[in-house]
């Protein structure tokens, strides 16, 4: 109670409320610590956020063997676990960078662990991230959400991680906003995913519309998924029979709205990022 | 999404994880809207807190009359509304306004609209308030929480706000870790709290020691509940014939731990308070 604590600069924001606290660490020199991060991710004890971000030079990241010139976005879970990529968490950070200084638009190539990602402000505001192209699978798979006897088709989609999509059309009576998302889905047959899926649940709302929840594996429900709404704009695609490239989806989720271009072999992710404090925070020793 | 928003100071900060965004406003010139303060409130698309506490001088406070030269803790819910005080929430106050060298110890006197909480830091870092007398009703009433068979005896206990206490005791096979408390337990009568009651569940760990979870109404489960940690005590007391006055009991919530000190008219609480980030926030225009 009266150690002093590690004092570091932060800031926080989200994409469509997907949050992240950010980390400036230009030279390479935080040692943050999976404690450190769940730490900071804490909602109560902590600041609170999905995962964190730290800003540092490509050329102090052993990670990294690509440009050193770039800015690495180094992409923790709230667990404190690394991660390759997020698209929600690429554009809160691109803009940090914008805001700080440190990069200049509109287009600004980022390093992740899943590459380099570039990402563009445009001049509505919104950024735009190239997320590698979605593989859609033809062969679906039926998945069953808690304390329904519904069973609902659903097509695997790969977006560099695995993705179920789920529509809700073929089920007029069953409520988007009121499904249980409470707990885990089932799936069948469950040796399609033996390392777990991504599941999203879709509603389509007009031409190219559509509306989505996600429950991410190891997460539960959240209120966005970068990769999430790439995949279900992929599905409703191949669903609809939708071939013409390139094409836009607009996809809301909980937490907002984005947009999902498909083209024939790169998908675009467009939405909004915002910066909404920054400060000091005090790590314990 | 070009707006510029509103920048304003803030801290953040805990007591056993009932968590407060703290606005300094000394002059009181800060308008503090409902939206503001379930936006900052807001754990993804803002800082994220069980409740706000703005910090400004008693003389520029409306709804105080008595010394204008305190310091008034203006206590909002997360939803943005009024509270006239937060036994956890004090602590912290207290704590902000000695790092900012705003008031010396060890003793501050703090306006609320619950009247002035005397409140001392102990040389062990740890604060303690004077919460008040707390009147137990020796007429039971019976609590169910959901999802279990199980009817528990539970002691009325008024801290200014009303409370039921609820020993596990007498069921040694039910677990408190493993209690149900993600929907509201019911009671009965129902008559005997027509306004709602908070519930707390408490089990015995030893002399003069308790463990226990709180559903609070209208929040629902939460890490700590001061009001809630007194009533617990007091109705130990009762419950073990323990008559003798002061005396100390250890309450142990899921978000660290209290010690409660029960006078003949008066209750005191002991516990951290930690102060773990300050910056500027951005509200929306």
């Amino acid at each position: 109670m009266g150690s002093p604590g590690r004092s570091i600069d932060f800031a926080k924001g989200h994409g469509t409320e997907n949050d992240f606290v950010i980390i400036p660490d230009p030279q390479g020199l935080l040692k943050l610590s999976e404690e450190d991060v769940a730490f900071i991710c804490d909602r109560r004890a902590g600041i609170g956020a999905d995962g964190v971000l730290r800003v540092v030079r490509a050329e102090f990241e052993a990670d990294w063997d690509g440009d050193p010139g770039l800015w690495f976005m180094d992409y923790r879970n709230h667990d404190g676990s690394v991660a390759e990529m997020c698209g929600n968490g690429v554009r809160v950070f691109a803009r940090y960078l914008i805001e700080n200084g440190l990069a200049e638009g509109p287009v600004i190539d980022i390093a992740t662990r899943d590459g380099v990602k570039p990402t563009e402000v445009l001049e509505d505001g919104r950024y735009r991230v190239a997320m590698g192209p979605v593989t859609v699978d033809p062969a679906r798979v039926a998945v069953r959400p808690v304390g329904t006897p519904l069973l609902f088709d659903a097509w695997p989609a790969d977006v560099g991680n695995p993705h179920a999509v789920a529509f809700l059309d073929d089920h007029r009576e069953v409520d988007l906003d009121a499904l249980d998302l409470g707990s885990a889905p089932t799936w069948s047959p469950l040796s399609r995913f033996p390392d777990g899926v991504n599941l999203e649940f879709v509603r389509t709302v007009g031409p190219r519309h559509i509306a989505m929840r996600v429950f991410e594996r190891g997460s539960g429900e959240t209120r966005s998924c970068g990769t999430g709404t790439c995949a279900a704009a992929a599905a409703a695609a191949v669903r609809a029979g939708d071939s013409a490239r390139p094409v836009s989806y607009r996809v809301d989720v909980p937490g907002g709205t984005v947009e999902v271009e498909l083209h024939h072999q790169q998908t675009y992710l467009t939405g909004p990022a915002v910066i909404i404090a920054h400060g000091q925070l005090i790590l314990p020793d």
